[in-house]
């Protein structure tokens, strides 16, 4: 049995990541992370009519490659969680069309990933799953079709605006620790930990600064899993948000003092993703794909080298729509938490 | 341990629905279950100023009925699934904002209370969660703008076309047989098993007829279902699809007959929702909170009095967008399925 203590759900099986790749668009391939992605696009449509099938086939490429590595095939997966930011998650629906997998459909904006890794642990700790698929993107061009002006208007951007990452992740989770030998690593990624969060609205209603919409969530998470856990920053060699920017990470370090917490080893997917300066991103990346690209470009594998051996994986959603933010309502935030550690074996 | 057979879940360990309660709108309230409903609004507005807000209030209402009923507080709930059919699941982000407990976003389209009682299952048998809570919502007013014309364009609307419910469910889940006492009832309803659903797409491009799009997503989880479980249509005392309408109704049977399984004890929650005869609604009812509230206005009493003994609740959505849609893609279906049971205690 798992034990379950506050929010936290701590496994007591192991579950492990089994394989993970991170695909991307131009821009990423521009950035200080190419070297760790699996496939780069120059082609932002790769090769489709349309943005948001482009999107899904970011999705179907990541999928493939992750696969691919583990040596398994679509028939291994026992189900699928999913999830990206077009309404009506279509990226992940036509990409699971293709796919043909048993499929749990998920909306947790930019926070997908984390939510989907606890999901897997779950399913894979508990026997529901044998092999469980975790897989999000983002797509600049749908993200700003969907939330914001036609990019042939050519809008302004604030300072604090995010640059959403043409991106997506996949990760393959498993209760098996003996196939993990296929990957002929000498270390494995455990899932220790999982915290779904609770929404939080500090009545932030600016959809240009979703960085402090979404701090309070990761901090609220945070707490809790520290309280959960009995644990502290320290224990970790870093907690990664995902994805806060730069202004939304500062608020982050505030919050968190605040209550107590001092965050010295805390590092954004949102940052880390693109060069700030030689990339004109404003705070940093945002969008479901750029927290899972980030994971599976650069954690996963810092994890799995053992440079990394214990971290955080705070992947933060800011939960508005465009007809939400119309009508003038605030933006809520929510964080969902895994924690990992690298073992050697 | 679950026991995984195909693509279905065997739960071992008692699952039990501890309460449910069911809201909804004018036109359900004028409906042939308006008997069982647990709260109607005359007003679609709910006394709040966006037909979206009015969603969330039905989504609040739902779980406070829910929890009351239980005498429960929601400091009892360890986890709730909820999602609905709005850009970016904002019904329930902002009821989930009120509630304030862990909250796990889904998007199945109107499969999604089949798809949030499978995970309330897998929660609470693994240990993962005490009470974990299924909700979802749909209202007729931010159906129509999301997915249709504006209302007040009047539209035409074609005969397979149907009516999305202004309405939403509340189930409760446990693991905890002793305290469904709570609810002093002679009979305990049980999760038995759950099967989550592949995508199916047979290209139906037609937005006014989503029940052929659905009809074979439902056949092909049945089909699975009855593959891995060896039981047969016969073994149940009805089986529920949600929301396939009439014309998708006609087509599942159909599909079904093809496949050599012939369906007998089938009814839809489309079709039980509204009266045929005295209200135009077309093909019948749709929305995540029709099978959602016919679950919980209808299905679940009867389940819960004795008068029903074994049933399927087979939910299935459409997983296209108004940006799909209006790019030329076909509809993808999904369908999950939960089986049910009332036990005498």
């Amino acid at each position: 049995m798992p034990q379950h203590i506050g929010d936290t759900i701590f496994f007591e099986k192991p579950v492990t990541v089994k394989s993970y790749a991170a695909v991307g668009g131009k821009k990423e391939g521009e950035g200080p992370l190419a070297f760790g992605f699996d496939a780069l696009f120059k082609d932002n449509y790769l090769g489709k009519d349309t943005w948001e099938m482009a999107e899904s086939a970011l999705q179907h490429k990541a999928v493939e490659l992750c696969l691919q590595k583990a040596c398994h095939k679509l028939k291994d997966v026992s189900v699928a969680f999913a999830g990206d930011l077009q309404a009506q998650c279509t990226a992940s629906n036509y990409a699971m069309r293709e796919l043909g997998v048993p499929f749990i459909g998920l909306y947790g904006a930019c926070s997908t990933m984390a939510e989907s890794l606890g999901l897997c642990a779950v399913f894979c700790e508990g026997g529901y799953a044998k092999n469980a698929l975790a897989v999000t993107s983002s797509h600049f061009c749908t993200a700003e079709r969907e939330f914001r002006t036609p990019l042939d208007y050519g809008g302004k951007r604030t300072p604090s605006a995010q640059w959403t990452a043409t991106a997506a992740g996949a990760v393959l989770v498993s209760a098996c620790m003996q196939e993990t030998e296929i990957t002929k690593s000498k270390n494995i990624i455990l899932i220790k930990a999982a915290t779904f969060g609770r929404v939080q609205d500090l009545s932030v209603c600016d959809i240009n600064n979703m960085g402090a919409a979404m701090a309070p969530a990761a901090a609220a998470t945070l707490c809790r899993y520290f309280k959960d856990s009995k644990q502290m920053p320290s224990d970790f060699d870093l907690i990664f948000t995902g994805d806060l920017g730069a202004f939304g990470s500062a608020l982050l370090i505030e919050v968190m003092e605040r209550e107590g917490v001092i965050l010295q080893n805390h590092q954004d997917c949102g940052c880390l993703l693109y060069s700030k300066e030689k990339q004109t991103v404003n705070a940093g990346g945002s969008g479901a794909g750029c927290s899972a690209s980030v994971l599976t470009s650069y954690i996963l594998p810092k994890l799995k080298s053992g440079e990394l051996s214990k971290v955080l994986f705070v992947a933060t959603g800011a939960l508005m729509s465009q007809t939400s933010f119309l009508q003038g309502e605030s933006i809520p935030g929510i964080a969902h938490l895994v924690e990992l550690e690298s073992k050697a074996i």
